[in-house]
């Protein structure tokens, strides 16, 4: 048995997010299908992170072990092929030790949450970005963002589905880059809730539009009550950025 | 009647291309069928180019006359408004003058094709950008394009249906840009060939793959032939970028 280490682009639109599920298409089916139809073999695939219906990656990373003798590129290549017609592809792919595990031994997730500002629709961007009519002021976005980093119960940005044990988190980096018409959010941390991102990002832009101060993102924050939430963002602008490893 | 200048940017995926057509949806008549929803009037849009279908837009201009009294600004939300589901945009509506013409009176076309060289497939890109398997050389592919600036008679790069008078062109400018895995390829003339863009971008691939020299895109202009091409890139790549006007 080897283990490979997948690094994984996807366009998050036809899936109901990257795990399997009885109702619809999954990142994770397909490319375990892809691994079947190379391979012969059942092998599952595990990720750093479980996105939801609608989010992308620009470079999620999964682990996936094959018993039959095959070298990496060609199981890139061969996996490539044979995922197509989905809108996923492996981007690189390397053996590693038996005891990687592309989500216990992440240590930091990196997401992006893309906010188009623009009056007009969008067209090729529909579906990867959230249109936010403006006006939109990102200074306070940043200000309200602050507010966020840092040790703290999130639970107010938490999905009332959330599993996790406990909803305290770090949140390393939250910060908002406006280029043009795009207003960008960046998010790290060791792990997030679920919704975390888009829950935090939807309140930000309350906080642009000026419907909340940036205090009121420390009051959300301290309500410690998902009641408290000002607005979920959209899937459509979410993309798994990357995951790092020790 | 009012005259008013559009700017429309479009994914040209689903249509056969900015022209009406019996066969398929067009851009064309996806906004004359939006205007007809907001003014109750049967009005013409002519563009600046008639792009093929799968070619996208990035700013393309066209123009509309509307006897109804309306503001520019209105009517463009209101086209926006009408024209969706189809991923069409108007990014910029004006009054003109009556006798702006978004055709005759344009003075330079800009385009822009898109490559992409990454071994792994394309995903949200697929459509919008030509994949082309590494190695692609945009130094060789930089030399075989200044062979064709300047004013030449374009046979070879023409479609055997382009309907124009002469087949020869003044090619202002034709840039290779590298980035990473994107090479792009930036056409501008005052006016250009049915497919010229396609057919010169496709034997710069020939060039950029060591399969052609540059000086071979030399011969194949002198030939004067059609069936001197070498290869002519699909639509997915390009994109019609802008127009000037005096």
């Amino acid at each position: 048995m080897t283990r490979f280490a997948l690094t994984v682009e996807f366009d998050g639109r036809p899936f109901m997010g990257w795990q399997r599920q009885d109702h619809g298409p999954s990142v994770q089916q397909a490319i375990e299908e892809a691994a079947f139809a190379v391979t012969g073999e059942r092998a599952s695939v595990q990720a750093a992170g479980r996105t939801d219906a609608g989010v992308h990656a620009l470079a999620m990373r999964a682990h996936i072990d094959i018993d039959k003798p095959i070298a990496a590129f060609r199981l890139m290549e061969a996996l490539n092929a044979r995922v197509r017609p989905n809108p996923v592809a492996i981007l690189d792919c390397a053996e590693v030790a038996d005891d990687w595990h592309a989500r216990f031994s992440c240590v930091a997730r990196h997401y992006e949450y893309r906010i188009s500002t623009r009056r007009a629709p969008l067209t090729w961007e529909k579906g990867l970005a959230w249109r936010v009519i403006p006006p939109l002021d990102a200074g306070l976005m940043a200000q309200g963002a602050a507010r966020l980093v840092g040790r703290h119960d999130f639970t107010t940005f938490r999905s009332v589905h959330c599993q996790a044990d406990s909803p305290l988190r770090t949140l390393d980096r939250l910060d908002v880059v406006q280029d043009g018409e795009r207003i960008s959010v960046f998010a790290s941390a060791r792990s997030f809730l679920h919704h975390q991102v888009r829950s935090m990002v939807g309140c930000l832009v309350l906080v642009g539009q000026g419907r909340w101060s940036p205090d009121d993102m420390r009051a959300a924050l301290e309500a410690r009550d998902r009641a408290a939430l000002g607005l979920n963002a959209p899937s459509d602008g979410l993309f798994f950025l990357r995951a790092d490893y020790p």
